[in-house]
């Protein structure tokens, strides 16, 4: 006998909960499709010197890796690189700006921590454009980002936008263009470290407690979003990637209002930086108010090559990922998430006595008008019936006796409050759809 | 420069085409939730000596397994194995009999060729009973199946069912009790190797002709459904497992009826065996008619104790399963598949001159009504924006100009058929919407 058990940082659910991560996964991928972003779905694995062709440093360790035949195969740790290769490879035959989505699973190795997934859904979309990519798609992305938040309905919540042009401007303006990289690496941690930490920190990087000063004042700039752009475009920073990354800016706040994205719902954070070198302009992060210390739930960015090492067309991008798997272990622990009934089921038949037949004809009726319902099959006593249809969470008993078959009308009994009433067919039906 | 090459045997692609397989999940998924199967999604990745506890043999070979951190781990090579992990685990959490569904890859390390995939998509359904499980259950679980070929709308097919009770009982009754298992992996190969060569290979078992010639005329009774199931009834074989299997079958097919399955779409075929020793009761294989050769689509049966190595409840269960990946290529290559558009977009808006805003707007107002469409937002001439459309297969076009925008009326261009007509606001959504 074996102990039937499941690695650490795998996440299984019991059905009652896979019923409501899936109906997430339903409203993000409905949410991308209405935005027009076309579905892609690359393997799990993939050739290493492929997948790896960029990776390195941390991500190397935790990649699961072995050798298979005469090859050397990986599994896949993120969605992008998968995505840089899906382009490169069918360049000729893809519609560009490529508006593409991919939800699935993807695998880090990494030691098991509390929080932390070995195995996780990530849900991306991306904009490839080749060439060229109007920074027009830098609203819409965060704009389907908001719809698929505002109906997950888990309370409010806000999408952070700032651009790194900005940043980069503005160091090298004040003579710290060098030093940019490490400096925007250490703005994107302002939050978790306190001020004095930051300071003590540039301060280690020689940089002068002046431009430190600077820095902080420029960085924690204080106003509405719009009361911050207009401070920004006032500063007479004479920078040109700074005056562009403020104009990228106010062009991506202004269409996502026109997107419809609600005011309260996003803002422009000058803290928001990104660690990854990757990210050349705009850039997002997404926090849960009231909950901020989950961190950012769905983040990306403007990037300016997909697929450089596997072509040398220019693929310009925008993205953004929900970390699906995190964020639903995180609503729950924090009970963020509504209470659902775990059905899949809008009913339930339960046959009493030698109604079998009719059972089962009820229920093609039903799913023939779009209801989930179930027969119960086993031969046992009525109690382990109901007892069955108690547990199961469906709301409703239907219950189909002789008496019930003599005279055209069903029992249906609310498993919730108990209520019982009886029902011909046709008003089932209706019942049962609203 | 890497070359973006993707694994052999792993099927990747293109948008159009993953819309129409992506399709086939759907109804696949719809309708299993339609009969109230519960869905599960387990690791794609187990513990080694969890995962083979049972596996042996020429399954072995095809794993993906491999070492990282302090244990040896592997990727599943189906979802039947994960299920018996699952619901040994959870004995005491699930509601029995338990109605799961599955939807996801599975890997086998085989080496590549034609029509053989080492990723793939499963779709299962079981029922699981604890301790005892219903024959009725062996009705549903192919009227689900024949619900969803019926909507994929891929020509006629044909479920066929046995039930190995019937052979076992026979082949006692005749005195080969003790070659049983090797005559029905026999029976099972009946169809693709000749009779000649099925009577030699008989013969090297040491079964004398005169029994060769009794197995061969059961296993090819003639007749309809009906009909079979009468004459093995009138055959008087004095074995009570051939009495129980033939009662079986009946009860089966007579429920498929009940719940609904076409007449023509399902029938009793006794060469139907199953390699798989383990089942022990009800099998089943499909045939797309007229594509035979294609082999079985979806196939399964009754087992008599899911899962022996982690659990001593003993745990009857009853499944079928679509090797979706494979169907699909094979559909493909055939010229089954129904053409279809391949967009996920009805409509795509193009803006001419200044309408940005109002293009954005008129997006956001689609999507509350449910349609999906895409806003095209690169700043080009107008014949790149046309011609994007055109490539995208969305079937209209909504051109926005300042005219357009005066009026209060816009021009929906087919892209298919190259008509176009204006249309207010209201008359637009309604227009899309059928």
């Amino acid at each position: 006998m074996v102990e039937p058990k499941t690695l650490a940082g795998f996440m299984e659910l019991l059905p009652a909960d896979q019923i409501q991560f899936n109906r997430f996964l339903d409203i993000i991928r409905k949410n991308f499709e209405k935005f027009g972003f076309l579905p892609i779905d690359t393997p799990v694995l993939e050739i290493s010197e492929v997948l790896l062709a960029k990776a390195g440093g941390e991500t190397d360790k935790q990649i699961y890796s072995f050798k298979k035949g005469d090859g050397e195969l990986c599994m896949r740790f993120d969605l992008t690189v998968p995505l840089a290769k899906y382009v490169a490879k069918n360049l000729n035959q893809l519609n560009f700006p490529f508006l593409r989505y991919q939800i699935g699973k993807v695998y880090r190795g990494e030691r098991p921590q509390k929080g932390r997934f070995r195995e996780f859904y990530q849900c991306d979309i991306d904009v490839i454009g080749k060439g060229l990519l109007d920074i027009k798609y830098d609203a819409l992305v965060p704009s389907v980002m908001y719809n698929i938040f505002k109906e997950m309905n888990i309370g409010d919540f806000c999408i952070s936008v700032s651009n790194r042009k900005i940043l980069f401007g503005f160091l090298n303006y004040i003579g710290l263009n060098e030093k940019s990289q490490e400096i925007l690496r250490l703005i994107d941690k302002y939050k978790k470290i306190d001020k004095e930490n930051f300071i003590a920190t540039m301060s280690e990087l020689n940089i002068a407690d002046e431009n430190i000063q600077k820095i902080i004042d420029f960085i924690t700039i204080s106003g509405d979003k719009w009361e911050k752009i207009e401070k920004l475009k006032s500063l007479n920073i004479q920078d040109e990637t700074y005056k562009e990354g403020v104009s990228e800016l106010e062009q991506v706040i202004k269409l996502m209002s026109t997107f419809g994205v609600g005011g309260k719902f996003f803002d422009v954070d000058l803290l928001i930086a990104r660690g990854l070198d990757y990210y050349t302009g705009t850039v997002y992060e997404t926090e849960l108010v009231g909950y901020e210390s989950l961190g950012s739930i769905c983040s990306g960015g403007r990037y300016d090559n997909l697929a450089g090492y596997y072509t040398n067309e220019k693929l310009p991008g925008i993205g953004m990922s929900i970390g699906l798997t995190r964020l639903f272990v995180k609503l729950k622990e924090n009970d963020i998430l509504a209470k659902e009934s775990g059905a899949i089921s809008s009913a339930i038949i339960l046959p009493m006595g030698d109604t079998l037949t009719e059972c089962i004809k009820l229920s093609n009726t039903l799913r023939e008008n779009d209801i989930n319902c179930e027969v119960y099959l086993q031969d046992v006593k009525f109690k382990h019936k109901i007892s069955y249809a108690g547990k199961s969470g469906i709301k409703y008993a239907i219950l189909v006796g002789e008496d019930e078959v003599n005279n055209g009308e069903y029992s249906i009994k609310n498993l919730i409050d108990g209520s019982q009433q009886k029902l011909g067919p046709k008003q089932l039906i209706e019942f049962l759809k609203n």
